[in-house]
């Protein structure tokens, strides 16, 4: 436990299905004149009409509005640069992003590139942003980042064949539409594989070196969202109940790691993603039992406390016996949303394993907030038990 | 429960006991250069030492510091004014707030006094602020008001004998310090009046017509919170766990409050501070009981889910008994914190009642939250019980 905490979120929050149809209403909250946007998305998005509803209500509003479609599942650093490139020329007043975390991500840093000299390189790291970006509005549309409310944007860079982070309090936006409409269409495996990056977002925080009070409440109440909805929201994607809990418990998610950082499992994550392709919540949730059952010595009590939030009878059990309850549900849950848990599958190879080893061993702004540390030899075990 | 909801809050909190050293090293949160800063407050925060410990850090950091003690207690229009005149000269690129409530609100309302060409009766209202304020930062040293992360400031208004808030999104703060160690000598009836305030905010929040998923969690971890430590921070004023609790319950309180708003009881208390200056949380404390008692029928079932946060045993009883145990503790904490019961101490006389009724009547941006609508006879009969 931390005893000085820091946490900062988003400027504003408008939430609750169909909360997407008051954003003309709503602009006022930007706190500036807009005549001009550019909105930031993918084809789902476009194809599920969701552009449309944005689109016309600015243009009912006398805003111009361009769209770039072109963003990249977990975009590359090149991906980032062309799509700031293709709008280099145009000054808006607002930028909309709508979609997963990689659209979001997008959008936070296309939004300081616009104000900076920097190149994305240059901003990779923490702090290094020096001026305030265009203001942005975020619209999640899967349950799973929590990008949304949080001051981070991944970067996946195929060279070094991984992914990296820029952290800045530049990248919170200044409105955040929370409409779990968006979410109804979400295909399975996408609302399975982001459901448990939410979880392990809040999971990580509670038992991170630096977890307080503030983030406790966030991951705790992120945990109890979540853990009350996931298998719903998978097996009947339209129940508009499972899916706001878990559209609300993956930005709790956020704000948890916010102030506390994610771990271990998000450090092993990376070069799984930056050099296989591995979606983010699929490597997120095939590394989260192993990883904490390789933490569980460490953090038989924490894991203790999360077992109530996540609904398992709690009366008579010790803790050691609520904390490998709280591991045996992730496992189960693993199981019922048919998350993939073999690295093979991505063609990853057992002599790649010291390489990718030592890739993951050097995210130690994650790696640090781990409450045990791991040896090169303990990162090569974990990835060992995925083959 | 409201299906659409917003939330909005300060855009950087750092907390934990003795945060306020880390002042000087978290200026660059602010985004903006500072050279200059008025710290506002009142003469106890400068005899504890506070107002030291905040210049030597900005003067540390090469910054000219200007301070301003003359915030009376619940401040008047013309008080504000008066603050106003006196440093309309001077251009600050922060103003730095440190006291409770009434020093809060000041530092708000004259961060958008300089900004804006209005006086403060044209801000009295909703939404009425044009532009952005002056960078503020925020410092509470009462756990109670949680104004360090609401959109509100409340002005007293003598000659209408009222109490009445600004609402705009330009009055949330850029930086937040939440220390527990500046309300280590809080004198006894301000730790019991205002912890009550603070309590009051997440009830009247958590039963608001206007309540939902967010101002929920808030509500219910500030009552979790507050229920804990609030008699141990009353007879043991220097336990740090007990006020860092209290501290953290008052800002959930006003976080819940920012989202659901309070209600009757606050309503009813604004005359009671604008006529005969009763002190806010003093008022509240009076009141809570009785407009709970009022509203029970309407409200049981949400009373009821707030025994267990309240460490009222649950085990086999109804929700109208827990309701009522709910109410019974609020009773009990009112007697044990030595809160005063008798309006006539302060100078109300019965043939009084029937023109502050009308006042309270007036105030219908908290009575449209309350979740059991009150005539004049009802108010008034309230008001009644108090005598
Ligand atoms: N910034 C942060 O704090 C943070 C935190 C965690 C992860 N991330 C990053 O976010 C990225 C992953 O984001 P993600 O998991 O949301 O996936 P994603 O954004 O890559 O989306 C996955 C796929 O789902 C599609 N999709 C999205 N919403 C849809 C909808 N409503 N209906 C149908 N299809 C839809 C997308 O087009 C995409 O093909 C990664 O790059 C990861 O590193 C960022
Ligand atoms: N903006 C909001 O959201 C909001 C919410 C509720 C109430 N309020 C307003 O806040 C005001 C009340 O604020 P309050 O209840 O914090 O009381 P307060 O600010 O008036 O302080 C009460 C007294 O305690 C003293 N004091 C404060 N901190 C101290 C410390 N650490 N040690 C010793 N003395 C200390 C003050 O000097 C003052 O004399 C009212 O005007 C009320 O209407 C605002
Ligand atoms: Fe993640
Ligand atoms: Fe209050």
């Amino acid at each position: 436990m931390q005893t000085i905490y820091q946490f900062q979120t988003a400027q504003n929050i408008v939430a609750g299905p169909n909360s997407l149809q008051l954003l003309g209403e709503k602009l006022n909250l930007l706190g500036v004149e807009v005549a001009s946007a550019l909105v930031i998305t993918q084809p789902p998005m476009v194809d599920l009409g969701f552009v449309e509803q944005i689109v016309s209500q600015l243009e009912a509003n006398g805003i111009s509005v361009d769209t770039n479609t072109n963003i990249l599942p977990e975009p590359t650093l090149e991906n980032i640069e062309q799509v700031f490139e293709a709008t280099a020329g145009q000054n808006y007043d607002v930028l909309i992003g709508i979609g997963g975390g990689s659209v979001l991500d997008t959008t936070k840093i296309l939004s300081v590139l616009k104000t900076n000299d920097s190149s994305v390189e240059q901003l990779l790291g923490t702090d290094l942003v020096a001026n305030p970006g265009v203001p942005t509005i975020l619209i999640p549309t899967t349950s799973g980042t929590g990008a949304e409310v949080t001051p981070n944007a991944i970067v996946t860079l195929p060279d070094q064949e991984l992914k990296v982070g820029i952290v800045s309090k530049y990248l919170l936006p200044t409105l955040v539409f929370l409409d779990p409409v968006l979410t109804l269409k979400l295909p399975k495996p996408i609302t399975a594989a982001t459901g448990m990056d939410a979880f392990t977002h809040s999971l990580e925080s509670f038992i991170s070196t630096k977890a307080n009070p503030i983030s406790d409440m966030f991951a705790l109440e992120s945990i109890r969202l979540i853990s009350s909805s996931i298998v719903e929201a998978y097996q009947n994607g339209e129940s508009i109940e499972a899916r706001e809990k878990m559209l609300v418990g993956s930005m709790y998610g956020g704000m948890a790691l916010t102030s506390a950082g994610t771990a271990a499992v998000h450090a092993l994550a990376y070069p799984l993603g930056g050099k296989y392709k591995i979606p983010h919540g699929v490597a997120n949730s095939m590394l989260l039992p192993h990883v904490m059952k390789y933490n569980m010595d460490a953090i038989t009590d924490r894991l203790a406390l999360v077992a109530e939030p996540m609904g398992i009878s709690v009366q008579g059990l010790s803790n050691s016996q609520l904390a490998e309850k709280v591991v045996g549900k992730i496992i189960e849950w693993t199981n019922v949303l048919e998350i993939p848990q073999d690295l093979k599958n991505y063609g990853v190879k057992e002599e790649e394993l010291p390489e990718i080893s030592v890739s993951a061993s050097q995210v130690t702004r994650l790696l640090n907030n781990n409450p045990k540390k791991l040896s090169l030899a303990d990162i090569e075990a974990i990835y060992r038990q995925l083959l």
